[in-house]
């Protein structure tokens, strides 16, 4: 029995081989030698790309983290494999198709020649003539980038979600709602050529990861309701404490760690020094979302939420995730303020308004955060690096164009998550049984506790 | 109410926009276009010095799960929190405050032309001259460093101390203490210039930032007394085991990957090849002083104590922060080994002859570490980089700049440590009631619980 | 009492101060400055594989939790210790040992000049003409991977194994093991250079590294026997859950991240551009593995496993390191597909058909998973880099090399495991005492509990 199915694997997998041989062709410069030669920057930049692309997967760890603090015990080995497998997904998916999507048409490297302004198809599986150094450099750190959007979603849906929805989910949007919103504004495509401005402009994916993925995300915890207990009888959202807050910690310690991958290696290219400048607001908006999140908790209650200050130190990172190439210190750590007083909002409005569950606040971080960022660009941008000129300087097109991007990405994410859940939902199913959610998914759906009761410390 | 509080917050934000205008002026080269052009080594250094800088930062999370995991789980938020926001506390009074004092006058770059040998005065919130891409490389990585000298200090003085006071101690650390010391010694200042050797020689920080952080720690665990139950009746110390020996390892695993940005980083440039015998001492060091934490504890009692081996290795690792670039591989295993001597040494005086309680060890890891550091520079260095000659090549002027700077660095920290902790001590109060100490600060400080027993597993 | 021990082991230092004089020669360019004048792309690698051997580093974070998590609460300081330290003590052999049985006679840089096709011998501690700053970054890189071969042993014989029998091997293996059959492939041994294909390939290490990590496991979980109660009367496995699956999470996310040094890294260069193309691959295939483990699970059992699918990202990435610069992506894909499979059948043959206890899967992960890695360069290798072809392009020489290295690091590594955990068992003795292993090893051999009552919350 065993054995039929392992040969029937790997049969498959020979089949597949045989007729993928055509795919074995390469590009021009596979062995990167040519290009090494052509442009002695290469080296730091490829070199400078890759690291990022690093932490920016590692990143993964972050939200795993977070997630896993802020959920209740029995469900941890279910948000764990959600947030494992989402991004590996995502990953095969933007491999075999999202890039193609995404940057077809942008003629960025070699492989990537057809597509227009509203969707690329080319570059399918890295074959051919995308078999070249530059292009897979492109498409690594991309891929990281469509793992952080798929991923965002997990923390808005966790506790009642079934593993296997959330798993197909993660196929789908990093294999088409995200990339084609994203060759909108990085692939060439109609977004980032508006007439206003120098067109829209989100430098490292305010709009692009964050937004679509928290509004995806919103779309998602719509569909799948809120947790059993989460609203009482008077409607009113009720308190559910997380298990872990030293695992909310290190997850937050973590994502701040590999947004430094994310912000300034979107440059893509260590040659362009303003890096320095990008690290630098990245770290102020950060440090003064956390701030903001302290005292606002404190003079509120007059206690410090650990969780607050976490969510607004992410706030502050999602919201100068656009603006962090085009703005001076003081203007990050303005944006940062304003972020995390948008994700305070916010949490209220999600939860309160719209009545909607979101476990980690995924909404009201990216979301919310990732909108405030797309509009930061249009007000604080100084003219100092890619003739971007926003309000502070007296230019009135750039926030136009930011402004439509902002429309777009809420009802792009929105829509389309409507429409990923919603057929996901039709037939799969999208929740777990009410028996299932009460034991918690981890037994019934994985079949492993997270903390086995036999593996513990015996009680002295 | 909250409609007040809201726009009272944003009004404030906007009158802060509306009078820094001037600060949006820009430096000589904001864009790094022009320093690219000037200097073809520019972006591999750049790209050094940051990704260096990012891992130095990820280092606070080390701090954080070492902490969390050597204190009871009662206090596990104050202390997440501690760590979470001194870091980003300390980076913003570092932008606003701490940098201009260090940094001014050195003239490393631009914008920072004013200072004395005591104190230097430019580069405020990195506004002017300062909106450059050299100084704003140079700005991220000194940040990371003003943050780890701050974190240092909580261990110290966890499990009792008002998290509210602690952040505003974390802010003039940040802002006055650390930053006025490191001008002395990094910014141009006059232990820097010493006539004895080539002047006070700390590579990357075993006084600047290690000892300053443990004896200033030192200060505050005695303003802020032993926690309830650490000494007996009779006087001795008692052993108070932490919650989660799994977050000590791991914070410990972070701390090390961490210093492989802060050791080989310090060089702020990768053209200067020596960053590999950096990265080899480092590690040497620290492997050396965790395997004389093993077979200390071993030969002592019979057993192999893990936070022995973890604050070994940490000790070896402090250590050799300011002799890293200076010596052979042979003398980083020494210098390693007697660190850890050093600190074990340590531990016992201050728990038995101060009758201080450092939760966490931190005086005796960081602060006499850090000491021993500034001393090996002057027996170790072996004249082959940055013409540093110790006794063991026979040369003795170096080691009485390295006594001095030690001197000045023990009478610095723990003087400004009794002021600060003293002045909050009478201002705000530094310490948590008897009530709060005894049920854990969590709840009455942060009104969350880290392990909450509603979101544990039902006992089966 | 206790100053005779400090006394005599300050002396015993200061002994080896003064013998070792000599040691302190300097090699041909110590500082590194006459490299750079030479090479002006020596800055741009150095710091390209400086910093790819620090996420290699931290792999060893990554092994220590995926261990922790996968073992019982009561022996997680033993783990966690044996993980902390195999590495440093790793580290400090191959300094003083290892690296010059492995890198002597490949004269890849100053100071490795003697050695023979079997074994080098120069090169020790870093003296003499191994003081320069290439040779330093070579060792750099080669320790960390040294150490990653020695912590893949812990987590086969967890749980029952006397720490201090452990640390022993450690220091054999990198001393002896893991070098000689090293230098074979990578310090220019036979292996190298036999007559098929273009010689034995490794790129990154699956035979290396994880196979001989994996096949000496194997041998120790033999030589310690499995744990209490781990095979019923009837000779059948029973499962034993560990303690955390947070951390065993946690522990893959690392593990994944510092592959991504551990594969790119090994080009030693980023000016070999084929640096993207790695990385590219070293994603796919672990992603590919772990897509592969959760729906085997599924398939099988209804659930998903998330340990099946940690283990299957990790034998993804095992089975793509030697191959990861040799081939397309969509091999990588199919590499990783079957090292899952592989790792899968490899469970079951070492629980059921060996009756070996491995507690967290390694033989099957880095043994087999490398045994498959080694065979894949021979099918997989398409000719575009390095001069290496394999079947899918017609060539058949290299697989045989290919297969001669896979036949030999299994004889070497299990032979030689035998032999070093054999004459460990027979004098230190290798296992707990039964006693030892039902209470957990930590109290007794460590003095410590990972998470003591007293300091854990009180139940409310």
């Amino acid at each position: 029995m065993r054995g039929i199915k392992y040969s029937s694997i790997i049969m498959a997998f020979v089949l597949l081989l045989v007729t993928a041989i055509p795919v074995f062709a390469a590009g021009p410069d596979p062995s990167g030698a040519a290009t090494a030669e052509a442009n002695p920057t290469a080296a730091v930049n490829f070199s400078w790309t890759l690291i990022a692309g690093f932490l920016v997967f590692f990143m993964q760890a972050g939200f795993a983290m977070v997630e896993a603090g802020l959920s209740r015990a029995k469900n941890t080995v279910a948000v764990l494999t959600k947030n494992l497998m989402d991004g590996l997904i995502g990953g095969l998916a933007f491999w075999a198709f999202g890039f193609a999507f995404m940057f077809g048409g942008s003629a960025l490297s070699s492989g990537l020649e057809m597509g227009n302004p509203f969707i690329g198809f080319s570059g399918f599986m890295l074959s051919g003539d995308a078999y070249d150094v530059t292009t897979m450099e492109l498409w690594f750190f991309q891929m990281v980038f469509a793992a952080t959007a798929a991923t965002i979603v997990s923390g808005a849906v966790a506790e009642r979600t079934k593993t296997t929805a959330y798993l197909a989910y993660s196929f789908l949007i990093s294999a088409i709602v995200y990339p084609i919103f994203g060759h909108w504004v990085w692939g060439g495509g109609w977004l980032s050529t508006l007439p206003f401005g120098v067109g829209a402009r989100d430098f490292a994916g305010s709009g692009v990861v964050h937004a679509v993925g928290g509004f995806v995300g919103l779309a998602g915890a719509i569909l799948v309701g809120p947790r059993l207990g989460k609203f009482g009888k008077d409607g009113k959202g009720r308190f559910i404490p997380g298990h872990n807050m030293s695992l909310v910690a290190l997850g937050t310690f973590i994502l701040f760690f590999g947004w430094f991958g994310f912000n300034p290696g979107s440059t893509l290219a260590a040659t362009d020094l303003r890096i320095s400048v990008i690290a630098v607001n990245t770290f102020l908006a950060g440090a003064a979302g956390a701030v903001v999140g302290v005292y606002f908790s404190l003079m509120k209650t007059g206690k410090i939420d650990l969780t607050i200050a976490c969510n607004g130190g992410l706030a502050g990172l999602v919201g100068v995730t656009a603006p962090c190439a085009y703005v001076s210190s003081l203007s990050a750590v303005i944006i940062g303020v304003i972020a995390a007083l948008v994700m305070i909002w916010a949490l209220g409005f999600v939860e309160n308004t719209l009545k909607v569950d979101d476990v980690v606040g995924a909404v009201s971080v990216h979301g919310f955060g990732g909108l405030w960022g797309l509009i930061a660009v249009g007000i604080f941008a100084d003219g100092t690096y890619g003739g971007v000129s926003g309000l502070i300087v007296g230019e009135t097109g750039q926030i136009i164009a930011q402004l439509i991007t902002a429309a777009v990405v809420l009802a792009w994410a929105l829509g389309m998550g409507f429409v990923v859940f919603g057929l996901l939902k039709a037939t799969m199913g999208l929740r777990a049984s009410k028996e299932e959610e009460i034991s918690g998914l981890d037994v019934p759906e994985h079949g492993l506790e997270a903390y086995p009761a036999d593996a513990l410390p015996v009680e002295s």
